[in-house]
């Protein structure tokens, strides 16, 4: 291993091959549920050197962990603890190397954070429109090896329709340079969008080229209280139908999801009485004005039809931010509350309601007193439908006790609906054994087959979405 | 091989294979360019019965040519003249799985025609919005195994951005059922990319779920005269900031394509005077008032920077519609003028001006005499950028003699500005040697090691996008 090391150290000089001293930002997950041990934490700051330092692990038969923010949800980019794993580390690698205003296109490397590319854009006047609770730290190489999704997704795409074009490292240590920044181009296999959302066990992104869109004239956000499930259906439908592309977030809160944002932050303003379900509505629009005219109209059409029994339009920028701040304080709530069961699933818009009465009775029925807090991008089908113990019991013997039985009940359930079990968070460590059990044999076949062409020696984040 | 006609026959029933009388609609290519020659025509009925073709061919090592509507333009739907490979019709699988509203999602089987998936989806007052001159005839399965184009990408993008889900018989006769109708879904490699624009190399498409848009309130054309390339880039990126998602068309026409609309359809009436370039806008909006308000808008202002001297807004359906009508007549008047070389590029949208300039300046040089036919989708940078020959010089002649140096002229200018040499139309047979001389080999390498993973005997229409 020392001559490895010393090879290392040579490629991307001795400062940035780390080994001493606490490496627990490199070596833990964000959630602290994986805890590995590296060999050595190698920080490239060049794609040449990313390439260098995956032809000397090839040599000496190590695999890679490649590590954007390390704020991955499912322990894919953190290493096993055998202390024989290189991490790589996109951390140094920020730059901007290009922003083509007249193309809509950006250009940059894997370890900018997403908060910066979103800076960078808007200094141009221009928008990166992918927006997650992690922005402040994710790097846009991680987003786009887990297809970050977040809450832009309805108008503008997960990661994956953002992306035009990908620099990538590949087990071979040779460069892919496929920056492409066009719109069309139908020349061969879409190798991109193979290693979009591939968690770093094809190779390594490096770079990337993303769009960008027009900043909007002006946003606008609304809550609205539904009666039930259903009638928030009904009200998508006729949101998407008034307002298509101008609609960018239709996010679903059901009522003890805002009780417990009450309970654990009253001082936050609930502007509506407590209802089933409340909806929130987010509306882009060339001016103010436009904005306002669409979204009570669409309003107005919801409460005559009775999908809503009461509506309110923020009258300002800073009671949108509330509004959001609402929905936002959810999972923060729910930490407070204590440890429970996370679910982040994606069904069918029309498989919504049926799926939220039938799998509440069952859960209820399993475990009575059970409480369920549902919310999530209802725009995109993809709920966090989480579980919290029932009042009272404490949390860890509710874990222990259940968490294995209930997650199973909510995948079959979800599968059977032709839902995902892992909507936005993607498969890791986590949930490698779940694609396993779930996914079919014949997509896990090609895939395997993929993952065999590629990366013959299984050197690329062996362990993570595949079983080794 | 009678053995395996025999088993063909039981398996999709005597009448579905076809070996006698005139089988041209299969065997010659649209633009007449291929002359293939079948062992036999096959038309399965099913999945199942796709499958079980493909064991077949499978057991009898041949090789299968899938095909839709037959309207690929580059050869790669036709069997080569060896009359050994089995032409694989999807063309009686043409059913409407399911149409969910509430999820915007329509199933539909491979050989559904793209006009009656358009039809059905107006019917249920929905949008399916891709759209292309062959849609009478075209099928969807080929629209996603050539990723389509067309006219509405600038708003919805390629035939990949509306499709979610797939189904695919494997090249072992296996099924694959990727039928997903969900937007988020983070579970293992994206095969369904892989798929889609891969050209029947790697399976066959049976059926797919693709994504259904509400239907604008109103639609609306404009035509604006601008006085360069550059001006027209420019007022691109104003309809962009001003319209947004709103914009669904911007179209280019050079001077030179519409004097020959104009010389061979005399009365088509075309509402500007001649000027350097011609634009046309379209916007999709809520209501008629608004998209008339924000078209003049736009080209008020655009009047006004002199990014245009004159414009014009359609004062009806029936004028829209003839605004398209002129565009629609450039290929059409072209193909009266003569033969001509053709060439389906893309580049980013900023590099267009500098590379009409230079290439043409370079192939007037070449040719002296030569005429461009400039015109496509700017607001995608795509142009069709087509050579006609000199006035009075025989096209023939022309062709015999430059189309080889030419082509390769214009696709050097191409790559040099990361551009593609093939936007929209794919490869097939026509551009395979073009694919294995301009994509790297780093690409070129992964595309050979996917395919030889996926169909490692080859018999998935060989010869079309790699080369054996």
């Amino acid at each position: 291993m020392s001559l490895l090391l010393d090879a290392l150290r040579a490629a991307v000089g001795p400062a940035h091959v780390l080994r001493d001293g606490d490496l627990s930002a490199y070596e833990v997950d964000w959630r602290k549920r994986y805890h590995g041990r590296a060999l050595a934490v190698v920080r490239p700051g060049s794609t040449a050197e990313v390439a260098a330092v995956v032809r000397l692990c090839r040599e000496h038969a190590t695999s890679l962990v490649p590590q954007g923010g390390n704020t991955g949800l499912v322990g894919g980019g953190v290493p096993d603890d055998s202390g024989r794993q290189v991490l790589l580390s996109l951390g140094r690698m920020q730059r901007i190397r290009q922003l083509d205003a007249d193309n809509l296109t950006v250009t940059v490397e894997a370890g900018c954070v997403l908060q910066a590319l979103q800076q960078t854009a808007a200094d141009a006047g221009l928008l990166f429109p992918l927006s997650l609770a992690a922005e402040g730290s994710c790097t846009i190489g991680g987003n786009l090896a887990s297809n970050a999704g977040g809450t832009q997704v309805l108008r503008y795409g997960n990661a994956r329709e953002l992306c035009l074009g990908l620099e990538v490292v590949t087990p071979q240590g040779e460069v892919w340079d496929g920056l492409s920044g066009l719109r069309k181009d139908n020349t061969g296999y879409d190798l991109r969008d193979l290693f979009i959302g591939s968690e770093g066990t094809l190779g390594v992104i490096t770079a990337a080229t993303l769009k960008l869109h027009p900043r909007p004239g002006a946003t606008m956000t609304a809550l609205a209280a539904c009666p039930s499930i259903e009638a928030c259906v009904a009200l998508l439908r006729r949101a998407r139908q008034r307002l298509d592309a101008g609609l960018t977030g239709f996010e679903l809160m059901e009522r003890f999801a805002l009780a417990l944002v009450a309970q654990h932050f009253p001082s936050l303003p609930q502007p509506l009485p407590a209802a089933p379900w409340t909806v929130l509505l987010e509306l882009a629009a060339p001016s103010e004005a436009q904005a306002r005219d669409s979204l009570e109209a669409v309003l107005g059409e919801a409460l005559d039809s009775g999908e809503a029994h009461d509506a309110v339009v923020a009258e300002s920028l800073a009671q949108s931010h509330a509004l959001w701040h609402l929905r936002e304080s959810i999972p923060l709530a729910q930490a407070e509350e204590g440890l429970n069961i996370k679910n982040d699933i994606a069904l069918p818009v029309s498989a919504i309601p049926g799926f939220v009465t039938e799998m509440g009775d069952t859960l209820r029925a399993l475990v009575p007193g059970i409480r369920l807090v549902t919310f999530g991008h209802l725009g995109d089908g993809n709920l966090h439908y989480n579980l919290q113990a029932p009042q009272g019991v404490p949390a860890a013997d509710f874990l222990a006790q259940h968490e294995a039985v209930l997650n199973q009940r909510v995948y079959d359930a979800v599968m059977a609906c032709g839902g995902s079990f892992s909507a936005e968070h993607g498969i890791g460590a986590l949930k490698c054994s779940e694609l396993a059990r779930r996914k079919s044999p014949v997509a896990l076949g090609m895939m395997r087959a993929i993952k065999q062409a590629l990366d013959p020696q299984g050197l690329m984040n062996p362990g993570r979405l595949l079983q080794p």
